[in-house]
């Protein structure tokens, strides 16, 4: 059989993506969205080109990661003496990575909020039992009381996010107050991770049964 | 009276903006844009806050001004051997940015297209007639066949971005393949713009009576 | 007679650059600047990796020419309570750029001084009588107060900066408070503009004969 | 006994630096840079403003390592078509950063070498023995023919560089093609690290009996 046979059906119908879960939001999609996943997906792009595409998604997915935080409503004075009605976020917030995929997403993150905290946490598999297990793990030191973006940016099992997302809550961080930002994840995974984590919100810029699983190692060029 | 009297009126209905032209378009509104455009009005913004915020916006403002250009099908092999079709640019875009606000979103569409060709104007107020004029043009040679993003953030009257226009249109550009990159606009300039350039395509965040016209002066820190 | 009735002699004796003048300050020299020279040079670098490795070298040279501003002793108190004997700049600094070239190094002068002010000149040469001429000038309104870091990267003759640095002048700007930043020049133009401005104070990476004249052709992509 | 009993002496004669290992380079200092450590050491220095002086010092630094890597003459062809005699670098370098402050240095060395593959070392202290031990590691498959830039900041005991070289060294890699990028270490760590590895060269910006131990968790906000 040829290559034809595992052919990436691209047009799937995920208008019941809600279905799954109420917690999920694609960022909006268009052609230009469209054009990076592209690139990122083809085999012939370089590691240059990968890393300078793969920023700019990352760039628009930290946005709309952003975006699911509270605001509250403020009100400014402009400097012609006007009075303007506008938004403000609540303080309280700091970024989580996944080593080691999730650290391509740091920068993103530090170039929207340029003093945000940002944890780590480090889940290795068992070379026998293939149990993921958290080896690592740095956090603010009141992680509790803050809205958490976990960033991990390829999501095929959900295993590793299920580990994280367990070692935050054991820190005491409360499940809605976590968001998972993420480029790629498969149908399955949403199904884990939101059976697991009911009122965890992800926002992810693509749901596809085949996610790009070297993502990681085109990103940093190693193993 | 008071600055009550000129209170910013945030809520106005723009949603009969295409009534106005069809080839406006708005910046997807959302929490997030909204807190950068409070912060860009807020009198007791720090400069050094200024600049960071501006250019945040400045970057969701030229990605979207990206998606307007014109994209092609096209089909790549990912690195699994799988088909995934996808889209990519039609090639042959550059940037024009009207000295000197529009000079500010330079490096925000550099950080997009790494190698971008990127012209400039200078158009100037007579002092005696008030005239605006072109004083000094640069632009890739060949720019009769590209597609022109126009930068330039603030738009109160129109009448910059109408001598910029007509200059372009002088070297051949054609005018469907103008996409004028725009934050923040008055509805007077909209008209005047639209009517004069009805194919042109402009892209903003905000569509407001009140333009934020501090806003070179404070992102460059000179008069 | 072929290519070689021309070549450029790399090893030239600049030791007697002090004759020249006192003011004038070479990058210390190593291998990693000589391999960014080297890049530059070459006609077969494409614009993209131009853009980069001129961008590396534009940082070098501002944070060089940073150097030499005034600075200030002082104490500050370390985390652990001790006394740091350490040094502070002076306030009261800005950036002047010489469009268009100059204009190039304001990213990195950012890059450096977040909120820093920049100012800008425009100067032109005459068609008919080869006289360079200042077009537009903006300048921080306190600007006679100031140290000014002068930006211009290429200087072949000496023209364009003696314009820029008459019109500082003018304004009010104190001959030795001013610092030339600028990558390549010719022995020609420093003599020129040493002799005119003998306070002023110039800071480059290379003292060469000839100067790679197509930089802002080849950094902008526009004639 | 007050807090001048643990003054920093700043003036130390580390003239003698060549006595404890002629493989340790000083950053050529300066004013520029001494106010960079300056801002570093200050304990009223905000977060922000923390992680933007030391991402400027970092980058000095890492300029500065890439300088010590091997350059091989080349000729190239200028626009003009003369020729010019420069260097290039020999390709077959990578970094890697030793988790957590180390990866403060990442972004830094990609701002250099787009592409470089950038390889990573958890190095942990055992509770009960204190003792270091790597928990985490991975590099570039062909690691063990390549020039290493093993990033790490602050050095204050030479045990985690000493743990984190052994491990480059059982995967290979010689002795003499590593490069320690470090801001800030001990004269005691440079002993202890040169007398174990006499053939690493080692970079850094100041050599200091006290190191500012607060640095990974002031840049990164957690502990």
């Amino acid at each position: 059989m040829g290559s034809s046979d595992i052919q990436i059906v691209t047009n799937v119908d995920y208008s019941n993506l809600e279905s799954i879960s109420k917690n999920i939001k694609l960022l909006p999609g268009n052609d230009q969205i469209k054009e990076l996943q592209t690139i990122l997906r083809d085999k012939n792009t370089t590691r240059n080109d990968f890393k300078f595409y793969a920023d700019r998604l990352i760039r628009l997915v930290i946005e709309e990661s952003l975006n699911q935080l509270p605001f509250t409503d403020c009100k400014v004075v402009t400097p012609t003496g006007a009075t303007y009605h506008g938004l403000k976020y609540r303080s309280g917030n700091c970024g989580v990575s996944i080593v080691r995929s999730g650290e391509a997403m740091e920068q993103g993150l530090r170039d929207c909020c340029r003093s945000i905290r940002i944890g780590k946490i480090l889940v290795e598999s068992d070379v026998d039992t293939h149990e993921a297990r958290v080896v690592y793990a740095r956090f603010p030191e009141d992680i509790a009381k803050r809205q958490v973006l976990l960033m991990y940016p390829i999501m095929s099992t959900g295993n590793t996010v299920t580990q994280a997302v367990k070692v935050l809550k054991e820190h005491g961080v409360k499940e809605d107050c976590i968001i998972l930002s993420n480029l790629f994840c498969t149908p399955a995974a949403v199904q884990i991770v939101t059976d697991s984590f009911p009122k965890m919100k992800i926002l992810t810029s693509e749901v596809h049964p085949v996610a790009p699983n070297h993502f990681g190692q085109k990103y940093f060029g190693t193993d």
